[in-house]
């Protein structure tokens, strides 16, 4: 918006200027910038976004279900009874309404609660405030590639933890704790981004006791926890750890994460981290600096959805991926070649495929876009590389008919590949 | 979120839970999270929040002036236009039709610009792209407190630059760029926060001039700009070194920052930097793994406002922002103690007080509570200390009569401190 209302020609004071050298940004970014790189999905998912090329790349919560109605009722609501506060800069912490609801669902106080600009965000300012260059980070294997980008720049060493069907192996994880002084373990408990996985109750309970025995903080992040379309819920690893603490929310190794971005909208950017105090104080200076306050008006109309529409919303979101999931499944089962191992995941918008030996998801992605569907191979969610025969579905918004075509094109572009 | 149904009691699998260590958190967090420190202007707003203290320390836009039909009629369009996909996951860049409307303000093309939530956004990015630990960030003296917190994560290395009334000493600036390899320059030329200062013509282009000649990138933190009262627009650092560079935009070592917080609203938070495309490329990477995108609700609406509302809104603030700052300024001149200096600035949102030396605002600060009113000391705008003497002032939203009893307390306070 700067302006050239000057109407005299400008004139810089001395000398012409040195010519210009194309290396001029790459010898000043900083090493951390360097290390950085685009997200392999993001640079997919331009590829794939054809308009006649059914994409179960990416993740994206279905459209269709959105509360629109009530989001503009929300908007009139908070107009009328916030005024120009809705519009006015606001307190780092959050909105106090939104940050007290959330921690009364897990009995801690507000304090203990602090509004993020997007689960990415409360990533980003974990990272900031946690690792330190060199720290060893476990990470499952594969993990969310998010996570990976957000603590990248922070420079950690990775350590991956293996993982089965019921999610982290923690047995390999007490190896891994003995032989290694790990700073962090960053975990998704429930169906899981990328698999659709879901830890096990007998493990979450050694998961908290071991990383706590060891002095290792643990970062759950849990967005897809309420989507659960079969089975029975389990505690998170912050509520077993809060248990193991007597309750008391400032003696708790584990730290939180989670979002309205698949419950209700994502667009918005509205969600929270959960944690101790000396880590709620270091991430509300954080987030001085990184954003000043999540906006104003979103955690408003946010916080008029709770009582409401987010119990509504949550039933109809898990019955339409829970149909969409089996859908899905149900066409794998039906085409892909035999040797084409995959989950089934009880909730979320993920599963996970892991194709014979010597196949590769990321050669093959081209031709799969040639019969119009596209995925996501799952070589990028190792933190330290593999999975070269894996891919990711999301089946949160694929139609019925577009997961028949999709999926059928799919199987043809393997067996076709398998000779 | 996460809840538990389970009825089972919670059994973790081995011996009783080590006793907690209350340094637990001091030794995980990161050395960069040990570095950080929470706003003195923040401390100083929650003690000063006191419904009868008239403030003049918090850096609001008037929320009397802000166009709240506007915004209304705004969002009906987005919601009709663009239905779901106002409240969709949206991409990083930034909502296509509002990068391209600021790129054409600049005569740029979109892909050098990039949209950012709040300016302080930009600045986290900006600091996390470009600045290593140790490099050397020159920084006016004072500067903006937000761009030290935004920046002290990446731990850099300040160099204070002088500044008399128009702005940073051009000579001081060339001295320092001989003497110290710099990495970056960070400047706000118009109505600097928190001096309220205007960079002149002449220094603008020698500015340029030199840290071109010394490969020194600098960041022009713009977000008072619109908002001149008096006097004539000047053409932006980032103007000249793009007028320098025969327009091509890749090859601009300033990267320019503003927002629409101060000309709309702040609660949206919608902001943006230009630059040239290898930064825009890293600062694309960094806010991916920093918040994925920008609300999209957000930048829509923000669309919408350009063309009729913009425009009108600049002219609203500009007037009564020069209406108050007149009055403030009238106010001073009558009621504060002689030996007291201060700026008139010609635009923005602030003006800054030198009082005579020895005498210490921070501790003036509970004198003048005691007299209801409140203001910012100015010690914590000096990256590397100093300034006891001084303090900021704003009078974007004090009403004419709480300029009159404030500044009338204030002088008091000055005079008695004065003896």
């Amino acid at each position: 918006m700067q302006g050239m209302t000057t109407t005299e020609p400008l004139q810089v004071s001395s000398g012409p200027a040195p010519a210009w050298d194309d290396t001029f940004w790459t010898s000043r970014l900083s090493g951390r910038a360097r290390s950085m790189t685009a997200s392999a999905i993001r640079e997919i998912l331009k590829i794939t976004q054809q308009p006649d090329v059914i994409s179960f790349a990416g993740g994206l919560p279905a459209p269709e279900l959105f509360p629109m109605d009530a989001v503009k009722a929300a908007f009139d609501s908070v107009m009328t009874h916030y005024g120009p506060a809705a519009l006015q800069y606001s307190t780092t912490e959050g909105h106090p309404p939104l940050r007290e609801w959330i921690a009364r669902q897990s009995g801690i106080p507000a304090r203990n609660v602090q509004i993020m600009t997007g689960s990415q965000q409360g990533l980003d300012l974990l990272g900031k405030v946690l690792i330190s260059e060199g720290d060893v980070v476990l990470v499952e294997s594969p993990t969310y590639l998010g996570a990976l980008q957000s603590f990248q720049p922070y420079l950690p060493r990775y350590v991956q933890v293996p993982t089965d069907n019921e999610g982290i192996d923690v047995d390999a994880l007490e190896a891994v704790l003995k032989a290694t002084p790990a700073k962090l373990l960053y975990a998704v408990p429930n169906f899981q981004n990328p698999t659709g996985r879901t830890l096990s109750l007998e493990r979450r309970q050694r998961l908290v006791e071991l990383t706590r025995r060891h002095g290792v903080t643990v970062i759950e992040d849990d967005p897809y926890g309420k989507l659960r379309f079969t089975g029975s819920e389990l505690p998170s690893l912050y509520q077993l750890a809060l248990e193991q603490a007597g309750g008391d929310p400032d003696r708790v190794h584990v730290i939180y994460s989670s979002s309205f971005s698949k419950t209700l909208v994502p667009g918005l950017r509205d969600a929270w981290v959960q944690a101790a105090t000396p880590v709620i104080q270091k991430l509300i200076q954080a987030k001085q600096g990184a954003d000043l306050h999540t906006p104003t008006l979103n955690q408003m109309l946010v916080s008029e959805l709770l009582e409401d529409t987010l119990p509504r919303q949550i039933e109809i979101v898990k019955k339409v991926y829970g149909e969409r999931a089996q859908h899905m499944l149900s066409q794998i089962a039906e085409h892909f070649p035999k040797g084409a191992d995959y989950t089934t995941p009880e909730g979320g918008m993920f599963l996970w495929v892991t194709l014979p030996e010597g196949l590769n998801t990321v050669t093959l992605l081209s031709e799969a876009v040639e019969r119009k569907v596209a995925y996501v191979p799952g070589s990028p969610f190792f933190a330290l590389g593999g999975g070269e025969n894996t891919l990711r579905l999301s089946y949160s918004s694929a139609a019925p008919e577009q997961i028949e075509r999709g999926i059928k094109a799919l199987g043809e572009t393997f067996q076709a590949a398998l000779g």
